[in-house]
């Protein structure tokens, strides 16, 4: 495997939503080209960043880009199993990186990584669920099949303009009527009062509080705040993400004790360094509360993997993670390794919304095609950022 | 306070050292100068970002420099006291950045910080620590007085070329003789034998094992190792630094608990976030043990404020603190409030080698001048990456 040519492209997303910590106004997204040779013929594989965290293109114009150009042929391959690997790829990737400090440079490596198994399933003519499932094995405890994952749509964000239970609403009912499987929108942005009505909109529309969970977006590390999530506890929703800093081990314990809703949390921790201090200090139980790592933002897949491995020691089993963004690269990890489902934004026009064209959303599951590659030709919303990009 | 311009050079630092993890031939940084306009006049502030994890220019270039320069003069302002406020200048770096992932981004917007300091400093007609003394305060126990700082030399890096216990001697000795308390020497990059030869020679030029520390840089944090850190453990040393992997709190709780040595550790942890956990679930002992976070690589001095209150909020004393790396900033904090110490390179010729040349050694301790600002218009080998940045 030879690595003909590597291009990124930062660009604006320009969203008008917000939730309770950010405004997305001058967000932007790196997509990424990266041209392989193999003694199949040249195959060209397609990144995109994930959401919330900026493009990478300074960082990997500066550091990861000149890495991969300047390797061997060599350094790619396995010397046991004379093969590529992608884990030699991902130690060029991380050579003379030290430990620690786990933020951005995660996201440039995950971005890179994703165009490179995108190249590499093109190369063996699968589609990443399927080269997944025959590399690392999807897993075998008879739930959904491989190449299918249940999907759940997220909304309801806060907007520029006035939102109002009937705006929540509309988006519930669209999304259900979509085929996702449950629905999630945001709180702690506004006053309880609101949110609570908004959360009671969703609910009429689901037909069962389980069909709904909330993301709070870290707005609730401040006790004056507790009162609002008691009152949000009350509604036995599906779950509660992000409660509080995902870094604060302490203060998600104490919510998690507070509450009997289960917690979904762990979409801004991007290293297994990391997630091993979550599992080991944050109170959450394997079978009830859900991982959310994002794995374009968190090194890739050969990070996400560790990942799996470290919470499969400890009880936890891959049907407990459903991984942030919405991205193309966690539709295709989540069926073809069998997670616990994939998220994606149901109702915005957004690079983050729904899935590829070629993949069937129906009662609660998406059903992937057999289209090589992770499939950003087939998502227009996305695909548009590459425009001049493979000529 | 208004800025009129900030500018970044990323520069080429070329050293040919490594330690046990990482080569630093491609090693990067960031040279920043900002310029303000008070009512006074107008000000230069120069900031140089810290050492080991590179430059900061597509993150400064793409979101950080803007947001300064989209900023209102009103956006610095406290409200309630009508100054300019750095934590203000803070929150406009940090607008619409998410919680968690603290890396990369830390070291940009220390080094602005950093910049930004100089400039106030400048405009104060003080030097940093005298401002800091002024509007933060000096340690009040009684210790090394404001201006002054106990400093200790590192370097016994390993080189390209064989390094042997000679060279580490005379090291030491150049060390000692330049007036620095203590030297650290790198271990765990070769084998225990000559490691060991390398700890004895500092020993013996030193005189008392309690002037020797060495650095591990996380290298004993496989099993395997442990006799070895046993090995190590029995010299008496001053400390030893960072055994293991930053974020493995429960590995470095089992190390600290196998050994007597006090342990260092904190270069590769950026934020308060990370500092919590540290101390929370690390096994580290007020009083015994030292932390080394690096203001630079930590969003700066504000962080690094957040920093020290946590930790004395749980019986640390700032005396318990002795930054990282050996840049001005460094030295001024570390002397404007009464912390433990200043660690610089003391052998070798780099930027974060010594200290300016307004600044004397003597007998451990640096005494810093009254001239305005951080100084590096003071400390050539680090002025020059400045050359036609000032014009």
């Amino acid at each position: 495997m030879k690595i003909v040519s590597i291009h990124e492209r930062t660009v604006p997303l320009e969203s008008e939503t917000s939730n309770a910590a950010i405004s997305f106004s001058t967000m932007t997204a790196s997509a990424v080209v990266v041209e392989i040779e193999t003694a199949k013929g040249r195959f060209k594989g397609l990144g995109f960043s994930s959401y919330g965290r900026y493009g990478h293109g300074g960082l990997l114009n500066e550091r990861f880009i000149p890495r991969l150009l300047n390797a061997q042929p060599e350094d790619f391959i396995d010397q046991a199993e004379g093969n590529f690997s992608m884990l030699n790829f991902w130690d060029v990737l991380m050579q003379n990186e030290k430990e620690g400090g786990h933020g951005e440079r995660s996201g440039a490596v995950g971005v890179i990584e994703t165009a490179m198994w995108d190249a590499w399933a093109k190369s063996e003519d699968l589609p990443l669920w399927a080269l997944l499932a025959r590399d690392v094995g999807h897993a075998d405890d008879g739930g959904v099949a491989a190449g299918e994952t249940v999907i759940y749509g997220s909304g309801g964000h806060y907007r520029n303009d006035a939102v109002d239970a009937q705006d929540i609403a509309d988006e519930a009912r669209k999304c259900f009527d979509d085929g996702y499987a449950w629905f999630k929108i945001k709180v702690g942005g506004v006053s309880p009062v609101l949110d609570n009505k908004r959360i009671e909109a969703a609910i009429r529309v689901a037909g069962a509080s389980q069909l709904i969970a909330v993301d709070a977006n870290c707005s609730f590390g401040n006790n004056g705040l507790n009162v609002y999530l008691k009152q949000i506890d009350e509604f036995s929703l599906r779950w509660i993400e992000e409660p509080v800093n995902p870094l604060d081990y302490e203060a998600l314990t104490a919510t998690i004790k507070s509450i009997q809703t289960p917690v979904a949390t762990g979409e801004n921790i991007f290293a297994v360094a990391d997630v091993v201090n979550l599992l080991r200090y944050g109170g959450l139980t394997p079978g009830r509360d859900t991982l959310q790592m994002d794995i374009v933002l968190s090194y890739g897949i050969t990070e996400f993997l560790r990942m799996l491995s470290f919470a499969e020691s400890g009880g936890w089993s891959r049907r407990d993670f459903i991984p942030h963004a919405g991205h193309q690269l966690a539709l295709h990890v989540s069926s073809g390794l069998g997670l616990g489902g994939h998220e994606t934004a149901s109702v915005l026009d957004t690079p983050f919304s729904s899935v590829s064209v070629d993949t069937k959303i129906e009662d609660g599951y998406a059903y992937l095609s057999d289209k090589p590659g992770i499939g950003i030709e087939y998502k227009p919303s996305l695909y548009k950022y590459f425009d001049g990009m493979l000529n």
